[in-house]
């Protein structure tokens, strides 16, 4: 199967979509991202691998959270930055993506990290640079969010490093993330025997058994046992849609109480990508609770985002 | 009383305001600044002090002004610099300040510069950061800005060397300004012995006698025989509103014309924190006049910046 | 003739406008970009030209595309950064350009590069500004855009080095076009024997033939046997006013299809300043076609904006 991510020696070229990605290019960029952890401690917090190279934060929707996290991990690694904030300017002067793109490549950019509520979009990039160009998507629409996915699972292997021996429960809006599609595949990549879901119908899509997942709509028997519990953001437009009753409604079945939690195993572990609705999905004991290790997934996000830096700009030295 | 700026060694941990600073640590900051003059004045305006630091612009309010002033500072200590402009992203989305600050830590940020229109945000944050991270205050509604108030002492130091025979006269919108409050407090602490202030009653908070200040209503009584005139910046809003009858009639009572320039002492200086109203709160003759010293305060706004980013720096490395 | 834009010695200090530049400045210029492009193509983009330098991007009008050319010139010369949207900030706040300027020139800035509605206004601020600044017009109103039209012929010599030999089109709203203007006086002084304009009366300017043009209403007459063919952007605002009957109208009439094309040289280029408005003044087998140079045109432009920040910084050195 042709995977556009990988060039003809399997070597990473673009970060997509987890799916497909085989397991050794997983495992080498969750192993390039361990050495990265020790230079986000250190007193100089640089390395000179992108020294001289242009990286687009290239922004078709506003995410500063998103933006800040590839901005400071191509600074470190000593890259000149651009951010472009694209709904605001060209595209408004009826300009097309690939011509700003193109525009950009004659500039001499040489990494886009692309965030579009479009799905496909940062594929349809890839697929129309250069060979000497990559492109990390950053989110697009309801399909992917590879970065988020990777750190996720880099999170649970540090925490849970038997992952051929885990229980991982993703509850909440599966339907609409992007990230929860990322984390099932990467977690199936990995080995990890048993991936639940947990949700309304409502928030689940119609193919979600097709994912390799086991499907539960209640908490009690969802929780069961867990090691690993991923919460997912309710995005405010969901609240009082027609999807949901209401924001408390949901929090009463599917926010993450202690009392709910203790159905998991003794030492599970909590995560959520962010930006949390505290009291909606999940409660502040949790969130801030001895299980959570919220706080680490962003330290470990900036580890992985400069791992597939320093892997995609090296590919092409090699 | 505790004082959560300084450490157990009383070395500056935070710079949240002047008020309760000791004097050894306000003389500290100034002396730092002197040797960061000659630095902005090279043919290479750089020192690697904070390379590989990771600054935090956190503005809840927008201010290029502000902002710029310490973006520039940071870069020249070469630090990697942060914008976030946090009204337009992660607030929107419903998350906490906190949330928001505790992400960017774990991200490995080692320093806040915190814009926010409400008293006290910037305590606030420096009271939940872990040990190893600074806050600087950028102006916390009216409360204080205290490296504002800092340039201001500096810049009266650099002009009028002998602080204790000084007569200081503060005029306008000290109900609104948190630069008066800052500027107040750095003054008496460093010995000023008569501060002045020079307002209608409905622009000077109800306290205004706790200052430790003289009050005048009367511009001709106010600037007599003074060494140093501190304009204060009328906010738009103020002008229409039901405190001041119009700009005009302000103007004409309160505005600094040359003529009322000429009560103060021969050799006075002239200060404004900027922007300008010109023909407001201050005539163009007097702020591009021969006594005007609006433009070294912020030449050395950015010598005041530097060196506290500095000192908060090695304060952790020592 | 006092010509602002350069010093006593006949060394550039501004960079406002291409009319008035001497020849001798012009190839000075070109020739400088001409060792700018192999920087751009190297491993490490990064020269330390203007490492400590303070660059700004004091743009009163919003253009992400000629911000993130003028911000990828200087990163790559090793300048420190400051991107000033002016608009949202001290300008709405009553200050004046010239207190903005001083107070960026007070922080020792040492370049800017001032993109402005208003013709006139960066001329208005090189007055202003102490020796040693430096200004860039980066697009004044209607008045002039020079370094694209540097760009322009730059890029014209590099695909015709033969320039006393050239007949040239300029096609489409020069009355509205600060870009036709500065590419005009840039193809005269360059020697470039015969240049022409085709577009509607209504699109020309009254004065048009003081320009030193010939001028085409037609464009079976007007691209007939020449080498360069220069598209101009038709702006949104134009295509539904009284100007013009509509954009469909206009690109049967004036758009630039492989037909019209093949009236010109057969070797000849087609040039466009961006962002093309495809099927409006250029079809797309023409914009992707292989006699087309817009995106050679754009790697270009950052050489040629890297050689006149490094020219202006240098004559201060000297």
């Amino acid at each position: 199967m042709y995977n556009p991510q990988l060039d003809q020696h399997k070597k990473l070229k673009h970060l997509l979509t987890i799916e497909g990605l085989p397991k050794a290019t997983l495992l080498q960029i969750l192993d390039t991202a361990e050495t990265f952890i020790g230079v986000n401690e250190r007193e100089v917090k640089k390395v000179p691998l992108l020294r001289g190279k242009t990286v687009c934060n290239l922004f078709f929707e506003n995410s500063t959270r998103t933006r800040t996290t590839f901005e400071i991990a191509a600074k470190r690694l000593s890259a000149d930055v651009l951010n472009l904030n694209v709904s605001t300017s060209s595209q408004s002067k009826g300009e097309t993506i690939l011509d700003t793109v193109n525009n950009l490549i004659a500039m001499h950019s040489d990494m886009f990290v692309v965030r579009h509520n479009q799905s496909g979009a940062a594929h349809f990039i890839a697929q129309h640079v250069p060979d000497h160009i990559s492109v990390i998507n950053a989110g697009d629409g309801r399909h992917a969010h590879p970065t988020q996915g990777l750190l996720d699972v880099f999170t649970i292997r540090r925490y849970k490093p038997d992952m051929h021996n885990l229980r991982v429960a993703i509850v909440g809006d599966v339907l609409h993330s992007r990230v929860a599609r990322s984390e099932i595949h990467a977690l199936t990549t990995l080995g990890v025997p048993e991936v639940r879901v947990v949700a309304p119908n409502t928030l689940l899509p119609a193919d979600v058994h097709k994912l390799g997942v086991q499907v539960f709509h209640d908490m009690q028997a969802g929780l069961k046992d867990v090691d690993v519990v991923m919460m997912l953001r309710l995005q405010n437009e969901r609240m009082s849609g027609a999807l949901l009753p209401s924001a408390q409604e949901y929090f009463k079945t599917y926010g993450l109480t202690p009392e709910k939690l203790a159905l998991a195993k003794p030492d599970a572990i909590v995560m959520h990508p962010g930006p949390m609705n505290r009291g909606v999905e999940i409660d502040s004991r949790v969130a801030d609770g001895a299980q959570s290790v919220i706080l680490p997934q962003v330290t470990y996000g900036i580890a992985i985002r400069m791992a597939v830096m320093a892997l995609l700009a090296g590919g092409h030295n090699a």
